[in-house]
């Protein structure tokens, strides 16, 4: 991607949203009532698709009227969000959901009555644009909330600043909220790490690992952001980058691998756009335990990791994979979780000499 | 600072571990029971101070001896925090809390009696360790948690990188966890504002208002990091550059704001290092919600945020300061919140172009 197809985005979306608004004038000219057709979201249209192994919607369709007194007050919402998202596209400036909803409270003109009452109307709306609009909220300008940092063999170009990724020091480049407008200028790296935690992420850094293993190394706290997980996507599509997940071994670690690789139920709306069925897992395994000797520093499970191993075991993308079946049964039998912090206990750089480089070597992942 | 003092500062703390262990080397030759001196914790210990304006320890001192049944144990885990910490500054290597654990959980030789059972020991060693030797966690090698951005007028060296945070695109440079060996190579920035929401960040980013302005600006996600108040107050003592803390109109703004300034009961050994009496709050004032026509958006208080007006108003540093207890009795009797996302209702680059240059010109702060 490069400044010219950036400007070629913004001015399709901008036409898309142009044409939304059109599409409802001329239903009103013609004397119709004007309706919105949008897929059906919720649990009962969501199901995850074996062939794209993504869990997206299913193909259900709702319109939306707008004379009808269940739909009036979703419709103008819809319709206020989009003139906002339109008006940011243009003046290709970001918002925030809390300030979307602060841009769309006002009074109907002539009415006493609110566009919307609270935040949880705009979130609904901007997720209802998505679907009407196939753009996701970044594309529409609406960002998520921002964390995370990245190092590595990578320089890309971000509003006319050129950010080498291999000489951000000790902080790292701070991955922002949305990625869209990135242009990669050279990737040397041939893969990309996401970890968990931030302290993996310093220590590995530290280490430069991503200079030893030629890679990039991506952090934010527990489950990736949306700029994380769309920045990995980029990664692995655009420049055909392996993608792999360092966590714990535990549930909660295979749960952030699942929603970066599957995606989830609640954005299964723009699977699409953010998940990335070709990501791997490089998280501890059970076999790891002994592998590494980490037995001395097995931690206990409690009932809420149990009850959250037997959940994962049924959801559908993991129920027929037998390997991850074994696995999580391995994980509910100890009845206990290790962490990628006990690796310490080894040596500092232990993962960075040894586990990392084994991992890749004898393609030790999990799919 | 310059790389040789860098140095020169890790030989230091090299030497005062070390010194610390020779003392109870040299004890134990004589053939005394050996101990540890170190200020009492604890709020019994804890004052104001109004003259340096921080919330930090007094004077009462204790001893912990080796030959004591109820106390050997923390002796011997202040002594291993020692060791590991001399290991990571000699080696140049840090790392984190939890890292810590693991790295001096062993049982002691020739028994089966583990040093540590939990991180909760190791924790409150390095607080102990801080308190003997005067030297922060961070000092010490040992880093907090990591999260936030900087963007602004101001070059630093940092492990050898060159990083001018004006050029740091829509992301900014991702604060580290330790800012202690960063080098300032160039400061043109007039001042410094923190703010507590990363969305507030991204929003002032996008307008560059820090080139506008001349200023550097930081967030994190709610209370500043530990990296983040010694970031603000290195450039505060080193480059005499004004603090603003940038909040929301509500007493959680407030906190985050005496947080950082006069420091905290939990951190009250380390307020020297960490507090920064210099600060001042440009967040939303009462009076700002008429003189910028908010009362549109006033959000109620719920209990929890009355109680907590209550608690801070007692609190020393805020009881005896006049301004400040006006402005939290408008705050109890108005009932109501109001965030700086409104402004937004009112363009988004209002904060950027007419609420910060008023508040910087009327040098309308509270202090």
């Amino acid at each position: 991607m490069d400044n010219k197809e950036i400007e070629q985005s913004r001015k399709k979306r901008i036409s898309v949203l142009e044409d939304l608004g059109k599409g409802v004038y001329q239903q009103i000219e013609k004397g119709e009532n004007p309706y919105l057709t949008l897929p059906v979201r919720g649990l009962s249209n969501v199901k995850y698709d074996t062939e794209s192994r993504m869990i997206t919607l299913g193909s259900g369709l709702s319109r939306r009227y707008f004379l009808n007194v269940g739909h009036v007050r979703k419709f103008i919402q819809t319709m206020a969000m989009a003139a906002v998202s339109r008006e940011l596209i243009k003046n290709d400036k970001h918002t925030s959901l809390r300030s979307a909803f602060y841009q769309v409270r006002r009074t109907i003109p002539g009415t006493k009555i609110d566009v919307v009452d609270d935040q949880i109307e705009t979130n609904k709306a901007i997720e209802d644009l998505e679907l009407i609009t196939d753009l996701t909220r970044e594309q529409l300008n609406i960002n998520a909330n921002k964390n995370g940092a990245v190092a590595g063999e990578v320089t890309v170009e971000d509003r006319g600043d050129i950010i080498d990724w291999s000489k951000m020091g000790s902080g790292g480049w701070a991955v922002p909220s949305n990625v869209e407008d990135i242009i990669f200028k050279k990737v040397d790296a041939k893969f990309v790490i996401y970890m968990e935690k931030a302290t993996i992420w310093d220590r590995l850094n530290e280490d430069k690992a991503w200079k030893k293993l030629h890679c990039v190394i991506i952090a934010s706290q527990g489950q990736a952001t949306r700029g994380i997980r769309r920045l990995l996507q980029r990664l692995s599509r655009e420049h055909n980058l392996p993608v792999y997940v360092l966590t714990d071994g535990d549930i909660w670690g295979v749960y952030i691998y699942s929603a970066i690789k599957f995606g989830s139920i609640a954005l299964a709306h723009v699977s699409d756009k953010l998940s990335l069925p070709e990501a791997k897992f490089m998280g501890l395994t059970m076999e790891d335990i002994d592998k590494y000797e980490l037995r001395r520093h097995l931690i206990k499970f409690k009932d809420v990791d149990i009850a959250r191993i037997k959940q994962i075991k049924n959801y559908e993308w993991f129920k027929n994979n037998k390997k991850w079946m074994e696995e999580l049964s391995k994980m509910e039998k100890l009845g206990a979780k290790v962490e990628l912090d006990a690796f310490t206990a080894k040596g500092l750089s232990f993962m960075t000499e040894t586990y990392l480089p084994e991992k890749l070597k004898d393609k030790d992942f999990l799919d």
